[in-house]
């Protein structure tokens, strides 16, 4: 079965990993601090771009490798909410957005999905955890799944136990306010992964989390009374 | 420029990183000692194994990240010395060598080259560094050049100013006798290269070098007197 991955999950000194509030002018809300202390991804390998290849560089490389589908949270897609007002958005990146695989985006507000030529396509999607991620795979051509955020649907996918793996990168910023992956609910999830953690030069904490056992709670993924 | 790169090049503590003699039965001579506490190399991409994803496996990762040839010594492509007995050696790998590109074999004793249904191919060249990656590069379509080792390829590459970037990774073991990449001539090296380190949970320390300045000896890449 293809892996569920998180990647380059970035986090503040005080937990928060977007802002409250989207805007078409600040995609992120206010936590595009914590992208200012840091030079580049390089998500499509290290040999994309001529700049060092730093440690950090190195690691956010791992976001492509072997990934078929994305699912993202509609925040991610686009700053609007509820209906969509016309079909012109086409996601905040152009003729030739970065993710190259099919992109399920889960919205309570379904539409057309929209495909570019670089093998981008987004998928729009009314279903929880379980139905998205099966349609993702559906779309996978056998890759793993990458889990895009925001935090929310991260969150999500963590109760239902079907994450397998994720990347979370400290950031020694504060952003004070903003929207946070955890909550109280959240608080044994660490016991069903094994953790590891390291800082790199630069002051980024790289932490690795690869689950080691399955939740018993009714509901996780492949035990849900009456589901096949 | 497509760059010239060096990936997991793992060294003792004591500064060796091959054994000294090469046999059928030992490949790596003594220095397999350096790989006994990894647990392995994912050289093709974090989801192509089963296994937790560790920063050790994640940095590994790098290796096939837009390569588009390597470059080897003859020592690693097999044990033999002096001129080829047969041709019926076709490397250490079986059917299927894991590097899926063309390899430039350095040998004083060329041979015809070969080639498997993978997409790797060996061609066998008797060069000096800056003839060997001339003809690495037209061999590469565009990617990047692998240094494949062992230490003494690699220690003439540094010496001729060709290597861009290498990820050195220090093992907490001693070797107690092996090859070395290091040589009274190669002190000057580290003063051409940004050098950034971080261990990993695992004991493993992994070093990046970036080049940060060219030489300016005669005989440098690009700077030799008399070559266009």
């Amino acid at each position: 079965m293809s892996k569920v991955r998180v990647h380059n999950f970035f986090v503040s000194l005080d937990g928060y990993s977007a802002g409250e509030t989207i805007t078409l002018d600040e995609p992120i809300g206010k936590a595009a601090r914590l992208f200012s202390k840091y030079d580049g991804r390089v998500i499509h390998g290290v040999d994309a771009v001529d700049e060092p290849i730093t440690l950090d560089r190195a690691l956010t490389s791992m976001w492509g490798q072997g990934i078929g589908v994305e699912i993202m949270g509609r925040g991610k897609f686009g700053p609007q909410t509820g209906a969509w007002g016309d079909d012109e958005w086409r996601g905040w990146w152009g003729d030739a957005p970065p993710f190259r695989t099919p992109v399920v985006v889960l919205t309570h507000h379904p539409r057309d999905p929209i495909h570019f030529d670089n093998g981008t396509s987004f998928h729009f999607l009314d279903a929880g955890p379980e139905d998205a991620l099966a349609h993702a795979r559906s779309l996978a051509d056998g890759g793993d799944v990458r889990l895009g955020g925001g935090p929310s649907v991260v969150r999500q996918f963590l109760k239902a136990d079907l994450v397998d793996f994720m990347h979370l990168v400290t950031v020694p910023v504060v952003l004070g306010v903003g929207g946070s992956l955890w909550d109280d609910e959240l608080t044994e999830i660490q016991d069903r992964f094994t953790v590891e953690s390291a800082t790199s030069p630069s002051g980024l904490t790289h932490h690795f989390w690869n689950r080691t056992a399955r939740s018993r709670r009714p509901g996780a993924h492949g035990q849900r009374p009456g589901t096949a």
